[in-house]
């Protein structure tokens, strides 16, 4: 097993998006930043920093222009944004925005909620998004994310074969890449794997990425079983922020600081330094006064064998 | 790998144990039969319900000869308690405990701190407790389970071949069967499938259980680890209580619920009533004010979706 397991995996923050959109605080742009900017110099290169959505429903995403200028001056850095739809997709175009993803909810009552549209209408959503971004000469890199891939507390079930023909339209219209979340916690390891081996052996290279949430604990069990599926860019919140607005009962993404533990432990190379990204905790959580967090290794501290022992003394 | 993983899962309580010898509350002996009986009426048929150790070490621990007579009343419960040397061992065979666990620590400042004796003489008192058995005529089963098997907080490394090498010597000795145990949180997946498939190769069928503490987060994936190498049967202690008084850091043992669960998730067989549990942790929280509990699935709720499906309405 160990030997099929990638030999870089890379963590895409998401807690500046996925998780201060769920949160009461609406995080001043100055410390959006400064979080960036941190995130970054701890190792991370592939950083969600907002969504392109109206500033009524989402204030806590108003700045994500200046948010998005202030990250393309890192070096090396891709700057990610969620848009919602087309008119999302242009100005995040315009902002010079590295790599969008659109949700596509495989749960019609989800899909309705979060975006009022259905998942075929999102479907001629991103068919625009991709002829929008010809138009505008744009490189941006567009992902389709199928979300509540495993299930989803408004609808319950959702089955396999509809994720997977949501993942295959969405590949035929063109977009360059697709991922799975498990936007409320559902997945468990055994349905991770046959979910996540059906959908690289759909998209191949051009699977791009898994999303777990969790809610029940089983997150980084099913990164586990994903990565046995080869599976080599995961999604994460620092402290474990997060959830979905319209997703009852979901809790936060699996924690940075967690999934970065795990894989070095593991002997996976991130390039994250796990004792900065608990440094940067420490400062976001201040700002943060009031939100619940997650996460473990921020409590109990590194063990004191390698690779982290230097770090213990 | 699904093909691979056992068809049947055991979980067995060490909550009255490991558990309750951590924590500062004594709990009545009411109150642990009545655990143990509901315990029982979940489905769970093997429980360590105590220690034979001198009371003024654990008071918590006083009553185990009491707890096992009642436990010995319930039809097809493994009564299991743990012994640090002979004389816990002579008092367990004269109990009727059906099975006892030798804790042998791999790390030699460990095992001072916690039994005042090093490895090698912990197997001196293996030998001895085979010898006082066969002069009982005692069916007891006894294991050795090999602990702070993944490292040490008072130590450090623990080199895999010590801990293999100590689970031979066992063997050898005539332990019935033996164990592994991450005793403060330690471990992660990929240690656990390398170590894991080292004991299994050289135990065989006399290997019995995997012991996991969710201290930095890692339990239900080490457990996944484990049980994509075989093996069939994990410790696990209700509401994630637990630690252990001589390894600075440890907490909580996974928590039975929540293993419980993902069991469920991924179609293993446990014959554990989830929500039983759930119910029984009501109980025994309400025993235990002031207590740190751990466990996720009694905050989040079980989920919309089949197995649960029909318990969620």
């Amino acid at each position: 097993m160990i030997s099929k397991l990638p030999s870089h995996i890379v963590i895409r923050e998401v807690g500046l998006r996925d998780g201060l959109q769920s949160l009461q605080t609406i995080m001043p742009t100055d410390a959006k930043c400064a979080w960036i900017r941190d995130a970054h110099a701890a190792g991370l290169r592939e950083i969600e920093v907002g969504s392109f959505v109206p500033p009524r429903l989402l204030p806590q995403m108003a700045d994500t222009v200046e948010v998005v200028a202030y990250a393309k001056t890192l070096p090396g850095l891709q700057v990610t944004a969620l848009v919602p739809n087309v008119k999302g997709a242009l100005r995040a175009f315009e902002a010079g925005v590295d790599h969008i993803v659109l949700p596509i909810s495989a749960s019609l009552k989800h899909s309705l909620a979060n975006v009022r549209r259905t998942p075929l209408e999102m479907m001629d959503e991103l068919r625009a998004i991709l002829d929008e971004r010809r138009n505008a000469g744009a490189t941006t890199r567009v992902e389709a994310g199928i979300g509540t891939a495993f299930g989803c507390g408004l609808q319950g079930e959702v089955a396999p074969d509809e994720v997977i023909g949501l993942m295959e339209t969405a590949l035929e219209a063109g977009a360059d890449c697709v991922s799975l979340a498990d936007t409320i916690g559902y997945a468990d390891p055994a349905r991770v794997r046959s979910l996540f081996e059906r959908a690289i052996g759909l998209a191949g290279a051009r699977f791009w990425c898994g999303h777990f949430h969790d809610t029940r604990g089983l997150a980084l069990a099913n990164v586990l079983a994903a990565l046995e599926c080869g599976v080599a860019r995961f999604d994460a919140s620092l402290a474990g922020i997060g959830g979905c607005p319209f997703a009852p009962g979901a809790s936060g993404n699996v924690a940075t600081e967690d999934l970065a533990y795990m894989l070095a432990s593991m002997g996976l190379p991130t390039g994250i330094d796990i004792e900065a990204l608990l440094r940067l905790r420490g400062v976001v959580a201040s700002q943060l006064p009031g939100e619940s967090l997650h996460g473990v290794i921020a409590r109990a501290g590194l063990p004191r064998i390698a690779p982290f022992q230097a770090a213990s003394h």
